[in-house]
């Protein structure tokens, strides 16, 4: 079993990254400048704005954290939308989901121009993916990608199943999964909440990409000998044996799971670094339009 | 075995448009104004349009016919999509495919506002479609959907398994078939030219989308008793007991296949007539918006 290793991947390409920013710098160019929008203080939010803000830091880019009030109103989240999309000092911006219930998160996807979308939600950027035109792909289908590939994984022909279709994670990763291209060309099933039994297609995966957010749920005789198996669950259990009263689980039973794995991400330290690291490539394809 | 007959589908489809067209004509509505047009003269392509300019007809809708020399430049194209883009009186155009080799169709379509953009190539068209939000989806994905809603055939978890994965067929059905949508709610395997063993995916489908463009590819040792065979495929074989000299052949063995079925489409008359509605719909729907 080897662990695929998200965290001392995404470092790696952090310092690829770091490298990068170097060069366009020496050479009078602009560095990348990636700006995440904040509504409110959701606690969960909140740490994974600044875990990009912090990884941007880490690479060279340039960072600006905008923070609304939750009082925000949709028409005043609007208007600084538009302001972003013709900032030219701006390559990049997120809006932090989930956003406060008076905000339509889809109006607020679509007002991103698509230039500027590396969070790659709004429906230019799913459908030039889906054509398999090049664009920008969000975050935690191209991070599982990027891992893929670094481990040099030859998926042609391989038959991937992909539990959960999320806008996020699930429908991208089957489609991204199945497109004729390098890190590509599998045969892929795509599972859901309407499907009978999920065993009986996991049983038959060569790779398998766990996205339900149900702690535990792949156990291991739902998975054959050699599977390679990607779990984008994270969910925080409470734990007494914890200082922090809580410990983090995938969507893998993962002790029992891995013994039978040709390769597996472990929670965390998988799939979340990838994540993360895919916003700073989406940013620097920003940057370079 | 039930045949899932698209022509009779489609004429009382067109009936229910003609309704409906003399019912916006009463209210002083605009009647629905469908463009197309042709690039140069390929035999197939002048078939399809003259076609399409029938059913306009058909049902009411007005229909405009735009004719462009081979030697048509890409700019000139573009000129005249964008000329329709800013033409109130159109409510949506296709540009029929393949254009000569001189004009790049990728730019072509993106060219077309996707406000009028009935076919639903365009990108904002695919990615609304992929993210499940309102949209024209394109003619033959439509057209399998409502021949299935038609019979009133429910999917809910069954297993569908669709052999191809172009950008015009089975790309979107796979997409389409797993949304979470009447018509929808399939465990969906997409299988295409890499995939090693067809045969082990499609035995275990409840339902077979066959968009290969390979004559007679499905065969009977490949359909479980039961299936349910949507057709896609449709080639010109030649046949000297013809008066034309071919007839027309799908990519399933009919003749093996179908008595193993609950519901198969022939070829002709199964997906190529809902295509066509599939069409009127969307120009519909543009008139609506």
């Amino acid at each position: 079993m080897t662990l695929l290793d998200g965290k001392k991947t995404a470092q790696a390409l952090q310092q690829e990254l770091a490298e990068e920013v170097k060069l366009l710098q020496a050479a009078g160019d602009k560095t990348p400048h990636l700006v995440a929008v904040l509504v409110g203080n959701d606690g969960a939010s909140e740490s994974y704005v600044a875990g990009k803000v912090q990884d941007c830091e880490n690479v060279g880019f340039q960072s600006t954290l905008i923070r609304l009030p939750a009082t925000t109103t949709e028409a005043e989240l609007l208007a600084q939308i538009e302001a972003l999309n013709n900032d030219s000092s701006v390559d990049g911006f997120i809006v932090q989901l989930p956003l406060p219930k008076h905000i339509d998160a889809e109006k607020v996807t679509q007002a991103i121009s698509p230039a500027k979308d590396v969070d790659g939600f709004h429906p230019v950027s799913v459908g030039r993916m889906a054509k398999g035109l090049p664009t920008f792909i969000s975050a935690t289908p191209f991070g599982i990608l990027k891992l893929l590939e670094k481990y040099d994984i030859n998926l042609t022909g391989k038959h991937a199943v992909v539990l959960g279709r999320s806008q996020i994670v699930g429908s991208p990763m089957s489609i991204l999964l199945a497109r004729n291209a390098p890190v590509g060309n599998c045969t892929v099933t795509l599972c859901h909440s309407k499907t009978p039994d999920i065993s009986k297609h996991t049983l038959q995966a060569d790779i398998i990409v766990v996205a339900l957010g149900i702690p535990e749920f792949l156990k291991a005789d739902m998975v054959r000998e050699g599977a390679i198996v990607i779990d984008v669950g994270i969910t925080r259990v409470a734990d007494d044996t914890k200082k922090s009263g809580f410990r983090l689980v995938g969507d893998v039973d993962f002790e029992s799971v891995a013994p039978k794995c040709a390769y597996i991400t472990p929670v965390p330290g998988g799939v979340g670094p990838m994540t993360r690291v895919a916003l700073l490539y989406n940013t620097l394809l920003a940057s370079k339009k």
